[in-house]
């Protein structure tokens, strides 16, 4: 098949519900956010070798690289629309490789209400590279930004951190003391995040910064700090983990590190200042999502993890970056 | 430097003028068309080996990446608001390459009146792969589209075609027996296509169905016929040539199949009903574009190029495909 004959069989099925995509025949998909909002769009790059492994399942590959950018969208505020989709595939992919990625990609779009509504595909001698670009739309004045951080603010992390690098972790052959069942909700939580879109949409009025923790816990409290001019701390032993967490933990205490700053929990860290703590709780028991206060923001710059005792704990690698 | 630093150094500043792309610092940008208006949005992947050489002007493959973009835009009638970035890097590429790509991009932002609104950066093993997703806006009702072409209608081309193809062809190290100038006319058509967006914005009302001219004439004007479910005539002797192509297909007529099939000229294509060819000649003044009437559509499906003397001429690769 050539890419028309692919785009028609396996991607032109996932625009059906959006009449603005025109059945990805055209040379642009025409849409608007619903009057009074403004729309949000974010971009994300995902290569095998980097992001994912070549041989993964690529339904799995497809939702995660779909979730990971709703989790931006999350992150401020807003409500998926639709999405454009850019594969670079290996001349020698094949049909069950592309069948099953739609295969992924129709599940969440049932699951998270949302629509194919423009791509691009190419062969390349090369890596399998994925883009996609999400488009949302939020309310004039609801979005959530990492820049209203303020000093006295409250840190709090929705869900649990530290679930997705553990898994990575065991993924690659660590964590051998960890039972079976406790590996597999790790792994599970690094392969299928969870956005947290619900969670996003209700903060605004209530966080004044928010941020995905995707680089990792450390370095993304890093980036509201440095957006928002203020320095942060840490409570380690506030850290929101999950009892899986817990228990790699304990069987190896030096993966504290890298609870704290690997990335790809995909959970909402956000500000808030500590007047709101009961609305805070209030939405953590409507949403039925946990959100913990782990940290304060002050004057300053940086972020800072203390032990219970109080003292600074060094990081050797504050979190993921490229090149 | 890291990502996060080639991201502020390189790419932010290209964000200055777009206050919703928050210096490129947030997790998504936020802008809304205007109102009145609705989004139109476009994808495009290309990767070195493939769309362009790796060793080529990086600020000439920012442009071209750009402008192919804004193309599709143009065949949408709509008027471009922003632009997402993303880049995946061989491991090897240094700032010089970055700062060129930068260049580039600045040029043409002011140029098309847009800015940088977001991205995504990854290192990869393997080619420079780009993908850019464009934005813009369109009033509802004035959105042209590949599917409203009716038999009857005659086929119109902006600008010369052909040139882009031969370009590549002269770039390759065919085309030994044109003249310097004539071959650098050429070359420039394919390294920097000129989107056609004024012509766009004011095909509205008048064409019928339009599609910019990327994978080849005749396999563009075969997506129009499939989206219409019509069929076409080309008249290969009324085809729009520039001074440089006529000098080329006098010097190897073969090379006329070339020029009806070679992709990248990104010219519209569009149909019009014969009752408003005052209109189109009025708008060839009016912009200062030619625009040549080189066909008809006609009941029934395919695109058939005839020769002086009404016969068929055979195409042996009707357009570029990937796979």
């Amino acid at each position: 098949m050539d890419e028309f004959e692919r785009i028609a069989r396996w991607l032109s099925p996932l625009a059906d519900g959006e009449p603005g995509a025109y059945g990805l025949k055209d040379d642009a998909a025409v849409l608007a956010p619903e009057p009074g909002y403004r729309l949000v769009v974010t971009t994300d790059l995902i290569a095998a070798g980097v992001h994912f492994f070549a041989d993964d399942d690529p339904a799995l590959v497809a939702r995660r690289l779909l979730r990971v950018n709703l989790s931006d969208l999350a992150a401020m505020g807003a409500t998926p629309r639709g999405y454009l989709l850019g594969l670079a595939l290996p001349r020698a992919t094949d049909e069950s490789w592309l069948a099953r990625f739609a295969s992924g990609l129709k599940a969440d779009q049932e699951a998270f209400d949302i629509g194919l509504v423009g791509g691009d595909m190419i062969a390349v001698d090369g890596p399998l590279t994925l883009m996609l670009t999400a488009l949302g739309q939020v309310r004039p004045g609801e979005e959530l930004s990492r820049a209203g951080a303020r000093p006295g603010d409250v840190v709090f992390v929705s869900g649990t951190v530290g679930d997705a690098a553990l898994g990575l972790r065991a993924l690659e052959g660590g964590l051998a003391g960890l039972d079976g069942e406790a590996r597999d909700i790790l792994i599970g939580r690094f392969r299928l995040p969870r956005p947290r879109l619900e969670l996003g949409r209700c903060l605004a009025g209530v966080a004044s910064a928010a941020i995905d923790v995707s680089d990792g816990l450390v370095a993304d409290l890093a980036h509201i700090c440095a957006c928002s001019h203020v320095a942060a701390v840490v409570e380690a032993q506030d850290l929101a983990l999950s009892e899986a967490g817990k228990a790699a933990l304990l069987a190896d205490p030096a993966l504290l590190e890298l609870a704290l700053t690997g990335g790809d929990d995909y959970e909402i860290l956000f500000a808030a200042p500590s007047s709101s703590a009961p609305r805070v709780e209030a939405l953590a028991r409507e949403l039925g999502l946990r959100l913990t206060p782990i940290g304060r923001f002050s004057e300053g710059e940086g972020v800072e993890v203390r032990d219970p005792q109080g003292r600074p704990i060094h990081l050797a690698r504050p979190g993921y970056r490229h090149f």
